[in-house]
């Protein structure tokens, strides 16, 4: 996904480690003795994807450190961190990315059902293969899993890990109010800007800048000398890098579903205008087309609304030509990147109070990533 | 419900008190500012059942303390209970007894997609009204905003809430785990009684064993001189009184579903068959019944399971009398009775830990009314 420079090798590799310490986390975590439920577990394991959530859990809690991050590489010093601690990351961070990452596998898991997909990241779906029934009960149990795992967490005397259970429910409560959301406006298609980016700031950015938010404190709890205040304002920065970033990550699916290679992307295109969701791109050309243009599009919008989802149709090439002859997949491309320059100030600010880093530049690079990516 | 003998009346008093805060917690907890999940949280409210759980919850809490549960009617004394905690039932309670409530109701949201149902509790269900993808989301709404209600719990610096939050975690993958192994024996004929009681135990006896577990833990964190072991001795009495009688309630469930009133019950009868859900008296029948009223039997099941759910059939009568004839439905009455009696004997025996109060004679006569009631 990522094209390393020489100098952040010894980041990578320290991400890559942490991720597979991540999965042992989070297989162990849902394990049953129960055969049915074993079976599915095993599929949900295949299902993991980019692992964005955790690398940024990782990633933000060694930022936060700032030089120490390196300290697991022995190149150690100059660090703010008391001396038991310094070296990230810590296998809180580890437990984090794993509840973090199984919020988002249970909305994976649900979504499906909600979409009738039948493939996801190229294999098929919990409910292709086991039904609707065993998906529903899947997502639901983990989602639990995920807050007993948050529970675990007992630094502080229980204290982090209530912090850590107040802040993954309430971003559950959000997403589900971004989806209910979403829904209430399915086949809506005078949908604006602000109600746009109000669904995706709750369903998609929410848990993005919730892990970006954990990771960090999780470490600036350890950081000698710094206050309650000035902790939560650097954790606010991490948060609205990873909101910022949330919200670009779903304009570049929501362009992928309209322009994307099917076999990179790994499911079906043109699903969102069949499932009655209209996205930035749509929007804007709907606002600027003119008004024949704008009567075509619209009988093409409604009629993938009405064949339904996976059926297929003749108007993608055309939807396609009208989107680009508005210039409307370049504005969402030049909203997305936007949001990610504002999303990468939100750390690189002199008042930031994130120091300089080799995680922190890689933070950087794969914001720049998010909005490059063709999967 | 209850027929209550006049000394328990000032229990039932404080037990409607509690109930009404534990609604207030719970519209509280699950309230939004998005007019479309407002909606549905409205829908909630009236979905709301004969409330076993946060009773379970408040009485346990009340009954743990001993003579102290007296204390808010102002009969107190010889309480164990130190001086500033005297007044039972805690807010606490309150916030446990509606995660619990909260969580169940998420479970019966869900069960209403997976069986395609139209009515509960006399009313229409969320997936009836407002679709399943409505429904799928509410009840992950739920289960998040269960979750983050107990991280509000703040006894012990965080503590007490970190132990609530792992074992209603633990608690939700068990009763998923339940579900889910039903699942895997939908229209399986030859289920038997031990993978039945297995079923049971994880899907409606666990949390129910929870409820009464934290309720009464909630109490005895408080009681002065009592150490470790010893509190979660009598704290796992309560837990085996829940489990015993959330089997017993189950086999209830079951009874009614096949031999109840349809306008008591609140929703159609003879679902279970249809739904492939083999329940205790037809496991006893088959066990029992001659091989030719075992194939006449056999071939009712596979017809209703094949109709599906909610076509209505004819053989309702006749699959009645048949289970009558060789006593099935008295052997699941009688197996209910027994477990009601053991979990009755785990509050008093001699060793339980568990000394006489007007909230301990409620639990045992709720109890009874377990296996007596008609909805």
């Amino acid at each position: 996904m990522l094209d390393i420079p020489p100098h952040l090798e010894p980041v990578q590799e320290l991400l890559g480690r942490s991720l597979a310490r991540v999965e042992e986390v989070f297989n162990g975590a849902i394990a049953s003795d129960l055969p049915p439920v074993k079976a599915l577990c095993e599929h949900v394991e295949r299902y993991r994807g980019k692992m964005l959530r955790p690398a940024l859990v990782v990633l933000c809690g060694l930022a936060a450190g700032g030089e120490a991050g390196k300290t697991r590489n022995g190149e150690g010093g100059g660090s703010a961190l008391s001396a038991q601690h310094s070296a990230l990351p810590l296998e809180d961070h580890f437990v984090i990315a794993a509840v973090c990452e199984m919020i988002h596998m249970a909305t994976l898991v649900h979504d499906d059902v909600l979409d009738d997909a039948d493939t996801r990241r190229g294999g098929r779906t919990v409910n292709g293969l086991h039904g609707n029934e065993a998906a529903v009960i899947l997502g639901d149990y983990l989602f639990s899993a995920a807050y007993r795992l948050c529970a675990t967490l007992d630094r502080d005397g229980g204290r982090g890990g209530q912090r850590a259970a107040l802040l993954i429910g309430q971003t559950g409560m959000t997403l589900c109010a971004g989806e209910l959301l979403q829904l209430a406006h399915r086949g809506d298609l005078s949908l604006d800007e602000p109600t746009y980016f109000e669904i995706v700031d709750r369903k998609t950015a929410s848990l993005i800048a919730a892990a970006c938010r954990l990771g960090a404190l999780t470490t600036l709890d350890l950081v000698e000398g710094l206050g309650e205040a000035e902790r939560e304002r650097i954790a606010g920065r991490f948060a609205e890098f990873g909101r910022l970033l949330g919200i670009a990550f779903q304009i570049q699916d929501d362009l992928l579903d309209l322009a994307g290679n099917q076999a990179t992307v790994g499911k079906p295109l043109g699903r969102d205008a069949e499932l009655g969701k209209v996205t930035l791109p749509v929007i804007h050309h709907l606002s600027v087309a003119s008004a024949e243009q704008r009567g075509r599009t619209l009988l093409m919008l409604e009629s993938a609304g009405a064949r339904g989802a996976g059926e297929g149709g003749t108007e993608e090439g055309e939807m396609l030509a009208a989107l680009e002859a508005t210039g409307s997949l370049k504005h969402a491309r030049q909203t997305a990147r936007t949001l990610v320059t504002d999303a990468k100030r939100a750390l690189m600010d002199a008042d930031s109070g994130v120091p300089e880093s080799p995680a922190k530049r890689f933070l950087l690079t794969m914001a720049d990533a998010v909005v490059d990516r063709a999967f």
